[in-house]
């Protein structure tokens, strides 16, 4: 068989690949991220690549322009190769991978600014996994305990579980290691069920250095924290783009991936790369060695889990959509593919279905939803968004699949909340001049989820758009035509930092629309089933991956929130990532996560005969009935 | 380096090694099991091998006649390779492996005559582990539990322990399983302190195919038992040298080959070969699948447990005298190398201390020395032997090194208790004519333990030998000079089925003096330091690896076993299989030998000031004080 080598540019990543292959599957192979929101299927135009050299075959497609053509520009995943080639990968196509360490999206801040609401909610302070430093008395003729058992009683000392294993691995090298060690040794532990069991022995006191992680992986963005488990002390935050959204950008085309051959495996692997990757630079960054760490928790959605753990997803999509596991075991990390200490624990937050997951799970945790005395919200904005309605009483959920938008994957110039990214705009009223703010206040590269949300409501309001998602304004230096619509330019090329235009399109619009409109009906689809009003609602709690700049007010204003009284709307930021970071630091919040799981009764929005309807007339902006939205009349 | 090529007769086998290896050490690496009582040190003598083509340099040795020399008969553990050889290893060098399935020493046979006195002592049916058949409900759109939910609701509706958990790779199979199957599964359940683990998910109703095997793995037999767990049936027994015994023939002489090179990979190789090539005689014969075979218990004293699970057995020979671990975790059986299903559980018996280990906890259960109103004393005959002296009310146990020699190992003509095996002997008190009967009456082949104790009673009665066991018989055809001192013939090669003449030296009956010496001083002690008499023990149990013949008078004739009333004594064969296979079937004897293991006090021999003394004096037949042996008398 044909072999050719393509080389991509920027990175100069070289792979050697045989003839017929895709463009788009050459370049994952070569470890180069190229966006693709479809799969592969040739229909979202997002894997737009530059053939420099070498010869193609394409498929015809409606998304590549005369223009484009010209350029030789081709969608990598209806591209083969036929000869070696260089292939240059546009700015536009690429997925942002990289982790920039200064002005990133921090996590924290949310939690910092959130903290005066949430600081209620604290749990007793005891970590999944704990280090305990023993010295213990050396064996005599007349205490001829076994080493193990000598173990066991320094730890029954101070610890009080019915019982307490060990693993061979560890047995085998304890007669060594204790007595090279003087029998000063410590011992990290982790509770499953009632069993302490020892998860580590090491030589002298390392009882200091005992740390954890906690990650959110969501559909198109992982976040993550790296804690230290002795301290209680967050030491830094990261994001990043899950590697998976190359399969797909959304849970749907994700588990149809995992049935092609290999499928499941690149998928496992996409996760496990962005989560070891990013575990790696918190760990360089903040001189902790990998081996100190001893346990990660991970919320996700029920797909994410499945993929990460290797479990086939196909039931899922499957009526009556039932997933394998919602609850799982204590797992050891390395079983996932998570680059720890070897013996370190994963801990999965336990989910509800096969659409409301155990992200959901630890934001009611870290919201304090579930013990709320009057009616509460949780809506968390992502590509998988869920809803959750209750309080101390009752707990339901739903899920609504929004699609990547608010996190700045599927549109134009959409990116994530980071340096760079523009997070508030307003346009003027009259010159349609526009102002911004970036993240870090960088060179613009892109748009967030909350400047789109900003930008939006203010072409609202200045007529640039229409309550349909239409652009209206006509004859302006902004407004052209383009392949997806009409288009409006926030930042002209000379003021980027991509050297091109930041624009928003009509395309972007209608998914931004339909974003909004699967929340909001969701929400309000939830609320009614459940007999109450929105008026009944006394606090929501609005979670996600926005920068931390989310205008209530405009939210509302283009219908992604519900018209209430905004001191009701308390932002929390992601609050999974908040919710796993409690676990980490505490057995109390872990076994709450399984009570709320237990609890919340989920409710199945596809089976709604209201919803499609609910959902349909929530495609204008903010709403077909008015009256839903007097304040923004 | 030049590469040698040595052939094994008579099995054929063909090795290529390096210059200057040993022939021992190219034996064991071809498979070919050569006996070697000392390890390799050349001084027992027990490696003869003949060599017929090729040369070799041999260290010079006492062990060697001139007689051996003309037949180029060497040792073969300090015999180095210089050219292609082909080796032949006589039949009294060979370890003998093959494993009859007819004539074969039966445990359960024991069992069945030692049921009258055992069977108050049963426990609640319920194995380690169980097979449970579940059809379980379809999932609906009202109905939409994970896969895995589904199946603890349906395993919770029988069991009742407070937690149920699984590993992932049952979980990652659980999809498609439970829909191919149509939703009517069989689970394999063990329980693991209060956590019932769900070991298999298999399709369909397999639950009357669930087996168990136990073990009891001696230091130098090895006997099994396949047991239907479903049915509580024995479906059959093996007993077997252990393979170690080609690298010594006691436990200190495998610790010290422990820390040389590979040393315990070479260990834990040869008791895990010799365990699984018995499971798959076995299974073959009792056409089990190797699948269905879902747990194991191993009971054996403190450093076979070590060597099987590759735990370092240095510090069990090093005062004070410490093991790593007596009280093991529930393992895989394959985390050991024991080759059943691959998710089977292995439970090993938890032991004492160093020297007395889980083979004397399971002894103490299946005998019932530990509910006795009465004193009572079991005595385990094997290469390390042990007595545990106690009643309801208290237990004490020691460990007395016998060495090998009534398990017919480092002995002349020693043999197993298998076919051919003389088992039962009489000396005319006149004509010195021999008569012998054999299991299976058997052309004989060797002398088994209870033959020897038959053999030197008739001997000691008809004055061959003197009470000191030097041959007194003089110009007898029986009697002759050899390299060990005098040897007694009892059978001419004429009517041996090895076609040499079946013998005992002077060398053998020291080391059988020595070894019934070490057991009745080791006895004595115990009695004494716990502040009582012979008298006052009421009910006496012995266990070991003898045929079914042991000869009571006999054994106290020679001094083995005190001169109690005979009616006090009671046989009851291998103990510690009987209460390893108690334990496969009943979770409550498995619970059982916890208590045991840790209400038994150690007693330290070789610290007792008196223990010297008291082996001296029984190094006479009976006993120097013969006082002590009246009815003997």
């Amino acid at each position: 068989m044909d072999k050719f080598k393509v080389t991509f540019l920027p990175d100069n990543k070289i792979v050697e690949v045989a003839k017929d292959t895709t463009i788009l599957s050459a370049a994952l192979s070569s470890g180069v991220c190229i966006k693709s929101d479809c799969g592969g299927d040739g229909v979202c135009g997002r894997c737009k690549v530059i053939v420099k050299k070498g010869r193609v075959l394409s498929q015809p497609s409606g998304l590549i322009s005369a223009e484009d053509r010209k350029h030789n520009v081709h969608l990598a995943c209806i591209t083969t190769i036929h000869s070696d080639l260089e292939i240059e990968i546009p700015l536009e196509s690429r997925l942002e991978l990289t982790l920039g360490t200064e002005g990133i999206y921090s996590v924290s801040e949310n939690v910092e600014s959130g903290k005066k609401i949430l600081s209620e909610i604290s749990f007793k302070y005891c970590p999944l996994s704990t280090k305990l430093y023993l010295e213990l008395p050396l064996p005599s003729l007349n205490d001829t305990a076994s080493d193990l058992d000598r173990i066991f009683r320094g730890i029954r000392k101070t610890q009080n579980l019915p019982f307490v294993q060990t693993g061979l691995s560890n047995i085998r090298q304890l007669g060594e290691l204790l007595r090279d060690s003087d029998w000063k040794v410590t011992v990290t532990l982790g509770k499953i069920n009632d069993t302490l069991e020892i998860i580590l022995v090491e030589p002298g006191d390392t009882s200091n250095r005992n740390f954890g992680i906690c990650f959110d992986i969501g559909t198109t963005t992982i976040s993550c924290q790296l804690v230290s488990l002795s301290s209680k002390k967050v030491l830094g935050t990261k994001a990043a783009y899950n590697k998976q959204a190359g399969f797909g950008s959304d849970v749907i085309t994700r588990i149809i991936y995992s049935r092609q051959e290999e499928g499941m495996e690149k998928l496992h692997s996409a996760v496990t790369e962005t989560m070891n990757q990013m575990i790696k630079e918190l760990t360089v960054e903040h001189r902790v060695d990998l081996n100190d760490i001893t346990c990660v928790v991970c919320a996700g959605n029920t797909t994410m889990i499945h993929l990460l753990l290797r479990v086939d997803p196909t039931y899922i999509k499957r009526e009556p959509y039932v997933s394998t596991a919602n609850f799982l075991p204590v797992l050891r990390a390395h079983e996932a593919g998570i680059i720890i200490n070897p013996r370190g624990l994963l801990f999965c937050v336990p989910g509800v279905s096969s659409y409301v997951g155990g992200d959901t799970t630890s934001g009611v945790l870290s919201s304090g939803l579930y013990k709320e005395e009057g009616l509460s919200l949780l809506i968390d904005i992502g590509t998988n968004g869920e809803i959750c309605l209750g309080s101390k009483d009752f707990l339901a959920a739903c899920a609504a699949s929004a699609g990547p938008a608010f996190e700045g994957s599927g549109v134009a110039c959409g990116m994530r909340a980071s340096t760079g990214a523009i997070q508030k705009v307003k346009i003027d009223a009259k010159s349609f001049s526009v102002t911004c703010s970036t993240i870090g206040d960088a060179r613009p590269c892109g748009i967030c989820g909350s400047g789109y949300i900003d930008l939006i409501a203010s072409m609202l309001e200045t007529g640039v758009i229409d309550r349909s998602g239409r652009i209206k304004l006509e004859n302006h230096m902004r407004v052209r035509d383009s392949e997806a619509g009409k288009e409006f330019v926030l930042i002209f090329k000379e003021d980027s930092a991509t050297s091109k235009d930041i624009v928003i399109n009509e395309a972007d619009i209608e998914n931004l629309k339909r974003a909004k409109a699967a929340i909001y009906s969701a929400v309000s689809v939830l609320i009614k089933r459940m007999n109450f009003e929105f008026n009944d609602v006394k606090k929501i709690f609005i979670a996600g991956g926005f920068g931390t700049s989310l205008d209530v007010d405009n939210a509302i204003k283009i219908g992604l929130l519900p018209d209430v009284k905004r001191e009701k709307i308390v932002f929390i930021g992601n609050s999974a990532l908040s919710g796993a970071r409690q676990m980490l630091l505490s057995i109390e919040a872990s076994k709450k996560t399984d009570e709320i799981a237990r609890k919340i009764t989920y409710f199945e929005l596809s089976a709604d005969p209201g919803y499609m309807d609910e959902y349909m007339s929530a495609l204008f902006f903010p709403h077909t009935d008015l009256n839903r939205f007097s304040s923004a009349k």
